[in-house]
């Protein structure tokens, strides 16, 4: 549409503004296939928890491996710049809200330690679990610590990571080439656009983030302007990786990252063609997670910029029970395994593939279900 | 409309986004027919009650006979698991808010006994009223005990009901045999899509349910992301409806169930082409309700996925005057018969049939509705 | 658009969605001309004060006629019901909220009596003031005995009003021969589509009333389902009368009834096309008012469907500094005559024909401006 | 769009409504050029603040100069009627909210004092700022008492300026000759429409001030009904100085003015084609500020229809820290130079003429973003 002049802007979605429909054949939940391959990695559950350090530690990392799915640790957080990173987390969550932003941005600026990536990696391995660790561009030399030291899989990742970055200062890191030399599946990220979603596959990428600015503990838009909503945001990106599929016959998937909350947000990030979910808040909300009940985002810790803060998200439930329930609560945000498979078979969906297709809706949030919302809640409040 | 890539979405809309233009010649609210037809069953008023447990109970189905409209009893609810049915009701309203949906999912799981389903039947016939109860597929058989006990209608329904379920455990229940076999009406809900609202139609249906997602017990949008807007969901059911009575002849009422709470819902409902409405929690907020003043969804009760919670409804007046006067209040939620009447007249309609076809408008409910709300708000507390 | 099946909805505007574009000329206020003429009655400024007890009696008739507008005095009121109006107008302001709707419906129980009405008249013309009294068209025959008291113009009002009203118990008021017959002019209301209008225009209306359901003091969109946003209705109701213009050469006013409270609304109104504005609440808030800073609508008094609540305005300021300043606030309610020609000044109107045709804007009330609001609210409230 | 009638509207746009998307190239903030260019002065940052009293006096004046950007002195206010213009703010400040407005009414009522345009022209330049003053259109002749001061630049600005301004009691400043008289470069606003900037650049303006009614001390919108959402005030602006540029080869960079609050509403308004931007209340909430964390705006003291309020705005920061941070909050209110050019080099814009041409999307502030936002403040309130 044309904003002013000639100047044009397209109207993007986000998830909140969708609804499925109901298709006209239904699916036994049970036998429903929602499986995810990255690389040569099977994952039972297309669940990935988000490289954050209030939600994951060695420790997440192993039971979300055991569940099915995967915890990718930050390479770049507090578990490898301090051997004891409890400590470090423990001042975080005692710091009052006010100075929290620069105790963090404080915190970050002690270096990376390689031998602390490598015991990382043992630990998570001892444990059986999958160990999978994420990194800047910056940092990629780290990420070979990781995979010597046995990693399956690296993740490379800022705000927005594109294949070109121009500086006066010299060259970046080259995608195509770590991809290459790469040992294990290399998944990369943050993209929102078919071109850029378009780059990475080209370079190599077994697997795709998709999403700027969409999480609770993210103010990317504010500060910078910048955010693509996550329905437009996946949806380019599967049309991305969906020509790659036809032009190359590789498929890679593409994971919507960040914003997500409910077994409806999943359901519907997957409808716009995402092949898995990567979720920070509702596993920082777990019993299991490091920053017992708080989450901060991996900008906040920008020092001239930061672009998050600490948020409080309390102890919902075991991360077994917020994948797979029982719901004791019907806000969407327990069982989200269980949401899924029967929000697939109600929709008629019998594969992520499928579900991939279902009719999508846009749907007034505010006028008939904001209403609605606030009226539950009015009634609730005085049952 | 595109959302992203070369995905589409449709958009529909809420009842909250219409309004009704008035027609340029009014009609005496006196000489409006607003009578619905069921099979060979006729009713004076288009008023259906939901069969929820907090609603309808066999001294609330007779009430509504009696009133010309229809309640329908929850054939698989409390009524039909427990002897004593107001014991059971009074627990589940005595427990805090923090723990009632485990209690709901533990008390629904007792079974389903046919000879209170028989004793039920007998109790509405007793007392004069229409014995019609609700029943999922699964609990078909039941509904074979209610018809030998003297039930008028049945009703099937699910939260989305399709005449095709795949399941590797076997086939579902067949619903056109069910339908050509039973020797009362079947009723069977809940479709919202034209090619779902046909195949029910084809199967034999006496009178379809419309509507997913939408009323104020039900959270199934943000646990499963599924939910087609009332007013698109009515408008293609209706275009479902007339096509098959053009091709077949015979006509076949569909009915908005869920989300309407006031007078301007059901005029808008009709108008969008609904011939009845179903309400839960107008019934629910009688004097006459067993909830004692609380309402809780259907599926409220699933073992893993709760899709709903108790709400306080209150006691608002007796059941005849929330049908049929006078309001006392100005907030739409008394005298819902004489509201439609003065509706379709100063729309210029004096038929439901005539109503199905007034102008609609898509009005600013956040805008200009919302901001003269919000102050009248705060003026009438100040008053 | 459609919303569903074949069935189509047209979006309609409200004022709030709007925003006047300055023009490219700026005219100095002082220079621009603002007058009203019905029939052939000349008024100086384009306000009408609404026929609403709490707004308007005899002595804010004679006020409003001095300042060079027109207060309309409910021939169907208080003022006519009882000779001590101003004691039942005490009562009712002392009534608990809970209470006020059967209150005030017992209260307009009481008959209107003709002598009352005379009385009224003669009062308003003894101080000078013209009077204009509104009645429905059931008590047309009260018209003539305000004519016949001396009255210089007649309001025939209901929430919708048509040509043709349809009822089995005979034929209702002959407008166009009530029109033909009337020696004085008919300004007749409400109608809010382009039949409707064009039907009242026909009819000999001397000026129609446009709007239905967007007042502070009425919940008829609520109640009903009815009721066209305002800038749509304006504008439907001004290309009526300019097509009728075309046809017959007769120019009749209309003006934009109900929801208006700020110079902003009244400037938007105008640019829609109304000749001018009438108001019940701003009047209502004027130390004149006979409410005492309280306001209820016309059909709150309907005995089975109240559409309207008491509401508390609050005392602003005189009727004087309501219309012409000085502001000594900057939230719009005062100052409406030095709003309107600055407004119309500095979109480059010189008279109200031309500022009917200013270049209109549809703008985000609830993204840019409400976020903006939401913000000045809360640092203001820190001041 | 047609709003009613043959009525049509056109959709415009805020900056709250749009995002930018990423590039698929980055580039290193350090290696972005961001100056701007008015008449012959060079800026090393595109950032005006604005003529308002309680943002700019001679030291803030001469602090922006020292950081690379511009402060413009309001010539007509409280700095040039008053020799001790702080003890006229501590007024001011002092005065409860609910009298403030007529207390700024009266001081500003006390006349203009040549020689005291004079001493602020010098004050600045003895303190090596660029002194630029700003007056209404009335106010010319003081204008050039500023120019021989030694001013290095002019404003002429009212809430809307044209070139032509028809009164009856004689002809307006001609802004053409005032602009070819003019010794310094003209900087004249505001404008928002192409037909109004394309005047004001063909008069000779130097630069021109974009935005009615966006800021967040001004209520023009409310009271009068006009304003023009940013985003499509400046791109139709935009367009005009490109045409203009086209047709005379003469480049006048326009600012974005009013409204902008964050690095996010920086980086948009310039993604829309502004130059630069202007703004009030950041000014007003530095630790210079001569306000002490107090702010309103010019429309404030109209004797007859205020515009404007006073509004608490903080002390945040110095100067300083708000353009080029360090931020230690995440509200994108600090920061403005580093969060422009993070933005610009992840958007892939080198330049400021790139970034006015990235990839625009209209994003959904109220649905996703929206809901977002009010969780992350209860989670935050709770940490």
């Amino acid at each position: 549409m044309v904003i002013g002049g000639k100047r044009e802007a397209r109207r993007a979605y986000g998830l909140d503004e969708l609804a499925l429909a109901p298709g006209t054949v239904n699916i036994d939940p049970d036998d429903i296939e929602i499986g995810l391959r990255i690389g040569e990695l099977d994952f039972a559950i297309p669940f990935l928890a988000s490289a954050m350090d209030g939600a994951v530690d060695p420790r997440v990392a192993i039971e979300m491996s055991r569940l099915g799915g995967l915890a990718v640790l930050n390479g770049e957080g507090l578990q490898t710049r301090y051997a004891d990173a409890n400590a470090a987390i423990a001042d975080i969550i005692a710091e009052p809200v006010e100075s929290v932003i620069p105790l963090i941005q404080k915190m970050y600026r002690e270096p990376v330690k390689p031998e602390l990536i490598a015991k990382r990696v043992e630990e998570i391995k001892a444990g059986g679990g999958r160990a999978v660790l994420a990194f800047t561009p910056l940092g990629a030399r780290n990420a070979q610590v990781a995979i010597e030291a046995g990693a399956d899989a690296v993740v490379i990742a800022t705000t927005v990571t594109t294949t070109e970055f121009r500086s006066s200062k010299g060259p970046s890191l080259d995608l195509a080439r770590f991809c290459k030399e790469c040992s294990v599946p290399v998944i990369i990220g943050n993209a929102v656009t078919y071109a850029g979603v378009t780059d990475l596959l080209e370079a190599g990428a077994a697997c795709v983030l998709v999403g700027v600015g969409p999480g609770a503990a993210c103010t990317t838009r504010r500060v910078l302007g910048l955010g693509v909503p996550q329905a437009t945001a996946v949806a380019d990106s599967a049309q991305a990786r969906d020509d790659y599929f036809e032009r190359t016959g590789r498929y890679v998937p593409i994971i919507a990252d960040g914003g997500l909350r409910t077994g409806g947000d999943i359901c519907k990030a997957i409808a716009c063609g995402a092949d898995g979910v990567m979720m920070g808040q509702p596993v920082a909300s777990s019993h299991e997670a490091p920053g017992k009940g708080h989450h901060w985002g991996m900008a906040t810790s920008s020092a001239n910029l930061p672009r998050g803060t600490r948020v409080k998200v309390g102890h919902k439930a075991t991360l077994e029970q917020i994948l797979f329930g029982p719901a004791t609560t019907d806000d969407g945000t327990l069982n989200f395994v269980g949401a899924l498979k029967l929000g697939m078979g109600t929709a008629g969906a019998a594969t992520i593939r499928e579900m991939q297709q279902v009719e999508l809706l846009i749907a007034p949030t505010l006028a008939t279900e904001g209403k609605r919302d606030q009226f539950a809640q009015k009634v609730g409040q005085g049952a």
